[in-house]
């Protein structure tokens, strides 16, 4: 915990540095499992779950009884809350689906924009002791209400070859259509190239491990697109007088508990609060059932007196947030200065995990900086937007000058002559 | 020229590959400048224009009185058509900014996006024969739509260090916040680190030779965003017996004479149409002022005879154009079939080149199959699309259970704490 007070404009920019990440050794390591998958295909997979997870698979893909059987695994309250989440992050996402508005630009030129599906996507799910069922939630739901065809999931095996029922009963409950017993570099490489059972998709999605984010870094090599580039995640909260200390650290806390190298940042204008908050923070840590990883997180976070909201918000810009909690009075007023953060909560209920879990919005967001350039996902990163334009004669006849002045000012008489050629034709029937 | 009849679809694959790209040699190159700008700044703009622009310069930035002298240098004539040309692609792109839809999921929980532009952007504009001030058009405009507060523009000087006056023109037109006389590779450089005299920015937008798309593709390394993945720019014209063979061919070669690599495909289902299409090709391009270009491109393109629009469609959904041309009769009947294309033109008068220059569309788009997983830039990609929510005491109360739940199932035990404790709290004050 770095406790700092008033810290000079000067020096923000020693706290707002990421840590470094390196991957160059990783790039050789990915390759070779790249190459591996592509000459041997579901054998390499059933190889490396083997060597990586200790599992001996005789069939990568998921069957149809496996699947209903998870749907008995798992108790009926966690099956009621992944419907809940389910019907609100469904909600906000098909209110995404944009209508159609045709715009005539100039008379008897008409444009617009239609979304289109992507076609294939595929969506990988870490292993590991939480079940990522959420993320299932957060990536298949919009890949669905997009219309994508084929909705293909990847995550590793454990050490008997099962895959975790509550990711199988959400991926079925989404609309997923085939689940792979794969994991790591191997499973984006599958997705890739295509195996004997995996069928090779145009955008890959999901979180994972050094391995995994390298690896979906390699597979843009091979045209595929990936959902954004990665980083530890983070959260950045920013409290006045009357936010509540005991929340604030609830919620620097849940962002402490993803990783050691999770990134948390406390901002207050109070110097009660702050201190408070403080306290607070070393003592629901002590109580946290599994402390480790949030202990070690904490370490590297940032408690920082500021002198005004304004200030604060002009730090958190220059931070750039995944996520952005703004317990303060009055949020509203401060909404339009909030220019670079990937997903905000305003006001003392609005809670990180709502946004994590069941709100509605989705929680797959740029960290790492990545947020002054970076959307998170939603039903646009499942599409995209076709433009379309039907000219009518006399449409074109009114752009006619225009494009023939442009075209040849640009050397480039074909472009001149496909106008041309229409509106002599045109003239030599009136 | 190559010339099929209805070949069997087995063979399309063959059809729809692209030229491969091979660039491993370019990046030790591209790293070498990148060293060179990051160490060196300007002085090493400078050092790059005299090595590679044969120019002199004093001063990488254009000045005020360049500008100003650029306006009186170009015709009335083209100044009119360039404001025609943006007062349409204002209109388009200006029909994309969003109205805020606050969307309440469930009671008391209030979720939405609003736009925010990414604050620094960076416009590069290729030098040679050709000024391409359409593309300024293209990227400047919704730059300045968006509200990007840095928009930059790199362009390579010639041998006299000036920039293309229609260039320089265009730029101040569309709100180009500073001008900058470097090219190449050293541009993309210049852009992502920044020098004494450039702005570093956080995304780089536009067209260039295979350096400056190496370069590009190398700046995303330092956490720079790019506008899309690059190619040589194609289209696939698909005819009926109403289509006009003269109108077909002239879009053919004005996709030709982009460059000896670019991809030409005209598809017919009429064979009268088909023959004579391809000898009015023929006609036009000898015809043509400048057009070793063209036919160098056109020995690639494909001339394919179909059994029908729906198996067209089909192909063309394959292959995935950049820009479709339906020279079809009830066109709209189709636009539903259409799964990947960049940019759609309906019907006999909506040529290529109303798009490229003066419709409203954008003419920056997915090439090399990229219309599968990519879309052309828009509004959208100036601007991060942020969520916000606000929860009431309430409102977190009606998800406590969904979230509570579904935290515990994920061993994320301070994800549930940051609920209990708000609700524990509210309860006692009740």
């Amino acid at each position: 915990m770095k406790v700092n007070r008033y810290p000079q404009k000067e020096t923000w920019s020693g706290f707002v540095k990421r840590p470094a990440i390196k991957r160059e050794k990783l790039a050789e390591i990915v390759a070779a499992i790249f190459d591996e998958v592509k000459k041997k295909g579901d054998q390499a997979l059933i190889n490396f779950a083997e060597k990586f997870d200790s599992a001996e698979l005789k069939d990568i893909k998921v069957s149809e009884k496996e699947v209903e059987t998870a749907e008995n695994l798992i108790s009926e309250e966690l099956k009621t809350a992944i419907q809940e989440a389910k019907l609100n992050i469904t909600k906000f996402h098909a209110s995404q689906i944009p209508d159609i508005e045709k715009i005539e630009t100039t008379s008897g030129v008409v444009c617009w924009r239609e979304n289109r599906a992507i076609e294939k996507v595929g969506i990988y799910i870490p292993g590991g002791t939480a079940p990522l069922f959420s993320t299932v939630l957060m990536l298949a739901i919009p890949a669905q209400l997009a219309g994508c065809e084929e909705i293909i999931l990847c995550t590793p095996p454990d050490k008997n070859g099962n895959v975790n029922p509550a990711i199988l009963y959400t991926a079925k409950l989404c609309g997923v259509t085939k689940i792979f017993k794969t994991g790591g570099a191997q499973a984006i490489a599958a997705m890739t190239f295509g195996t004997e059972s995996i069928p090779n998709v145009y955008k890959i999605f999901g979180p994972g491990n050094q391995y995994v984010v390298a690896a979906k870094e390699f597979a843009q090599n091979y045209n595929v697109a990936i959902d954004m580039p990665a980083g530890p995640s983070e959260v950045l909260v920013i409290a006045d007088e009357n936010a509540v200390p005991e929340f604030c650290a609830a919620d620097l806390l849940s962002q402490a508990e993803h990783g050691s190298d999770s990134q948390v940042i406390f901002l207050a204008t109070d110097e009660n609060i702050f201190n408070q908050a403080i306290l607070e923070t070393q003592k629901q840590l002590e109580a946290l059932p599994r402390n480790e990883m949030a202990a070690e997180s904490l370490k590297n976070s940032h408690f920082i007196l500021m002198n005004s909201i304004n200030e604060a918000l002009e730090f958190s810009n220059l931070y750039a947030p995944e996520h952005l909690i703004l317990a303060v009075n009055n949020f509203e007023k401060y909404i339009p200065q909030i220019r670079n953060a990937g997903s905000v909560f305003l006001g003392n209920y609005s809670c990180e995990s709502a946004g994590d879990y069941a709100s509605g919005t989705n929680h797959t967001l740029p960290t790492n900086g990545f947020a002054k350039n970076y959307s998170g996902v939603s039903l646009d990163s499942f599409v995209k937007k076709v433009t379309f334009q039907n000219l009518s004669e006399k449409g074109l006849k009114n752009l006619e000058k225009t494009i023939e002045v442009m075209a040849e000012a640009e050397g480039l008489f074909a472009h001149k002559n496909a106008v041309s050629i229409r509106l002599k034709e045109q003239n030599e029937r009136i």
